[in-house]
Parts: structure tokens; sequence; C-alpha cells
């Protein structure tokens, strides 16, 4: 097996990726790879309108020709990931925090497994908070840290906690910055801060539970950018440390809507967002186009 | 203030409640207190369509009518969670694991403060693997524990991590034990282990990633049992933990597909599953008609 660690599922004559709405069977006669076989990108992003959006952009960027009579649709269930398939890119919303991004990773993987595929592009993107960078600015993940600033994924396994480095593949950062660079979109790579919660653990004021104050909120954030730290979210920690363990290329490109040294409030206009908004998803197009050699 | 544990929003003018959509402001005249004064439970689970059947549901058994020419529709945006109001019961999807949950717990928790809600309660309902329970078996939380079998949540917290007791409230237990008798649901009352992650925090063997053998998966399973646990899930712990500093009263109710002692296979037919999944819902409808004294 290319991508996959597990010894136990090379003896499974069917496997059922249950959240995906998916099945796997030996004896299909090579479904998945017909289904499957030519996918060299796997693109992840939080919300279902968003990567729906983000599948009908690929298939204009991509020239690729939508059958007459038909739209692209969701494949498998979409009662928890909605996801497409548009030619070489499989496209799945992975919805919020690390544990939702967890299953879809175990899913999507054992998927491309059983359908050949080797070295896949795995790349998250989205939006968060940025850290000394100006709204708008999208931040390349180097490495996914904890709380503590370390940049390590701490895994529940059985009883025991096992600790996972969570590294980005340099060569696609690099080439997502080269994108980046084409496009003129100012952008900036560092460690991503990835926190299980919105609001205690980012440091906001405004949960329904605070027990800190503004000086320790602004001597945390003070600390991960002296730590490096570009930004925070909830994803790339784990995202990355699953493919780093399993030598999947991985890239993570999220766009800051504010600067959280200077406050939590988002006061860009609404159109403005939108804008920036669309930041990660064409310079994750221009990188695919980059690759596929279709690059004007 | 009543449930939230926060002395910075107090000087808040105005509270953008960004994941759910809707916003408070100081000087609306009491908009949030007419639209949601009268809520006296809010019961969450995972699926978007699960929840939107469950706000039909209620409906039906409340005897709330709907005005001729509308139906119940979200409140809020949808990009995230899909919320309903129906009757004193808000509705809310919190997507899978803990974090999603948090996010909910935060601005759900600040929205019922703004409208003078006191004692709301917090019901989760769900599926699980049962441990010990045999399949159709709703387990009712009773702690919610982590891999090392404490009943206690830890929270990242700035760079500081918190425990937290996660308890669920006995009032709130007993009041769904008697709701499950009078519909003649098997239940037990035990620890529920909540987890990360579906596959490697879960024992399963059929991850991407599995660095453990059968026996190490049996003997988890069994430290489990033995602990006292009687469900499998991933949501439960923070969700308890949340309520309980709070003091916000809450339960939890999820039935096992499967009895993971026995296998990870679910073998039960659709139609019994189905039918499975509709019991955590019934007992927490009848659990709130008893409430509400409308039980017949």
């Amino acid at each position: 097996m290319t991508h996959v660690a597990n010894a136990h599922i090379q003896e499974l004559a069917a496997d059922v990726l249950y959240h995906l709405g998916l099945t796997y069977d030996k004896h299909d006669d090579g479904k998945l790879a017909k289904l499957f076989g030519d996918v060299k990108f796997f693109v992840t992003g939080g919300s279902a309108d968003r990567m729906s959006k983000f599948a009908k952009h690929a298939a204009e960027a991509l020239q690729i020709a939508t059958p007459y009579g038909y739209e692209i649709a969701p494949i498998g269930s979409t009662s928890r990931y909605v996801i497409f398939k548009v030619g070489p890119i499989l496209i799945a919303s992975h919805g919020m925090g690390q544990p939702s991004v967890s299953i879809l990773l175990h899913e999507v993987t054992k998927l491309l497994e059983y359908a050949g595929v080797k070295d896949a592009i795995y790349m998250r993107m989205g939006t968060c908070g940025g850290v000394g960078v100006a709204p708008g600015t999208v931040v390349l993940t180097s490495e996914g840290v904890n709380n503590k600033m370390e940049s390590v994924h701490y895994v529940d396994v059985l009883d025991r906690t096992v600790a996972r480095a969570s590294i980005c593949t340099p060569e696609v950062t690099e080439g997502l910055s080269a994108a980046a660079s084409q496009l003129n979109y100012a952008y900036a790579v560092g460690k991503t801060l990835t926190c299980d919660d919105f609001y205690e653990g980012q440091g906001r004021l405004d949960g329904a539970i605070c027990e800190y104050s503004l000086d320790d909120k602004m001597n945390f954030l003070r600390k991960a950018a002296g730590a490096g730290v570009k930004n925070i979210e909830m994803e790339a920690r784990g995202f990355a440390a699953f493919c780093h363990r399993l030598n999947i290329p991985v890239g993570v490109a999220c766009v800051a809507l504010l600067n959280r040294l200077e406050g939590d409030q988002v006061t860009s206009t609404h159109e403005t967002l939108k804008g920036y908004e669309e930041r990660p998803a064409e310079i994750v197009l221009q990188f695919i186009k980059n690759k596929l050699g279709l690059s004007a």
C-alpha cells in the first residue's frame, strides 16, 4: 500500500467508507480505479457551499466541459460531507475542527488507495485569523502548532497518546507561494496555530466562558507571534500531521480576515471579505494549473 | 448573567454570533427576548437532515400548529449549523466532533442569555457504538470520559490546559430514563467514552492508519467496559463539561448501532437501523412532553 499504514485492511473483502457513503468491494472489477484512478489533487475546506462553488470554478479554470444537460453534483452521501469530482480534483467539505477533518482524511485516503492513486497532493483552504499580517494576506502553513507552540499533533490511540509531527510539504508550499506571486496576492509562509475551539483556545474575549484578561490574551498572541505563528484556525495541525505520517504531499492556504494583534472584530466590508475568501481557492487553482501545465 | 461566565461581554453593545448568523444588539429593544425568550429546551445532534426531521416531528408531538401557507424553516445562517425554533425548543445540528459542538455551545448559550432564558435544558441525541449493550439500546450518559477513562474534559485555554469535570445532570438523566421506560425502549445509564477520531481513538482496525493489534483493541474496549463505559461517540464529553461548568442542566441520549465488544461491523438491516435512530429523538420528545405536562 502506498499511503495507508494498516496491515489489517489488506484482508478486507469490502470496506464501507461510512461517512463518505461510498463502498469498496474487492470483487468489483476495479470500479473505484475507473472512477477515481485519475485523481491527482484532493482539495478540502470547511463549508459545503464554498466547496460546491470551488468545484464549478475548477471546471471552468481547467476547461473541463460539463456534458450537455448535466451539472456537477455531489457524489456519495451528503449527510456529513459534500464531495465532488472534477477531472483530476477530488473536492470535499470537511466541517469544523480536527475530529471532523480526521474522519474525512481516513476515508478519502482509503478511497484513493483502493483506486490505485499515488502521490495525490492534499490541500486545505480556508479563512483564519492572522497574527501580525494584514487582512487579505494568504498564510501558507509551514508547520501546525498546538497551544504550547509545539509542531506536534497529539492523537489519542486506544489508551495511549501518540505524538505526530505536523509539517507541510516544502515543495507544495513553494508551489503555492509561486501561484500566489503569479496572482499578485500578498502571502506569508509561517506556522499555524490550530485550536480545538474558536473562543477560549484562540484567546477571544467574547465566548460564553472567559476566565482570562485582555493582558493574558495579548501575551498569548504575542508569544505565538514570537514563535513564528502567522495565523490561527482549527484544522491545519491535524491535517498536516495525518498527511506527514503517511507521506502524502500536503499544503494549507488560509486567508486572514483580520489581524488578531490589532483586535477581534472583522472590520472589512462584506464585499472586501468576499474578495479575500476567494484568494485561497484561486491560489490552489493556479497551483493545479501549473502542475498540469495549463498555465496561461 | 445566569449561564455565561464572562465579565467582558457585559460591556458589548453588540455581539455577532458569527457561526449562527445571528446578532445581538443592546439597543434593539429586546428583539432576541421576543424571539427566543420562551425557549426551555435546546436539542442538538450531528446531522442537519436529522435535526430538520426532528423539528417537524417536535411540532407534531407538541401540537404546535404551523401557520397555513408556511413551513418550518432554518433560522440564521445554514452554512455551518442548521437551526430551527419550534415553540419552546431550539434545535440545531452540531456537526462532528467536540470542536464543532464547542462553537455551537458558546454561541447558543450567549443567544439564550441575551434572550433572558434561564435554566433551559440542553440535550444531545445521536448514534454510537455500544460497549456491552445490545444494538438498539439507548445509552444515557452519566459522565463523559477520555481515553484514560477520566471523567474530565481538558480544554486548551490560551497556553494553559484546563481540566473540567464532564458530568450530566442526574435529574435530566432520570427524566430521560423515565421517558425511555414509558416508550418501552431498552436503555442503559453509564459512562460515555468520547473520542476525537472515529478510527484510532475508538480502536477500529480499518482506518488509514492502524498501529495496534486486535488484542490491543479488545484490551482497550474491555478496559473501557470495566470502567463503566457503555458507549463510544465523539461529542458527549465536551458537551457535558461545557454545560456542567455553566450550571446548565444537561443530558445525552445515544442509540447503540452495534456492540463493539462483538465486532465493528453494523450487521442490522437498514430498516432496523432507521428504527433505532428514531429512539433518542422519541425519548427526548417524550421527556419534553412530560416536562410540559403534555403527556398522554
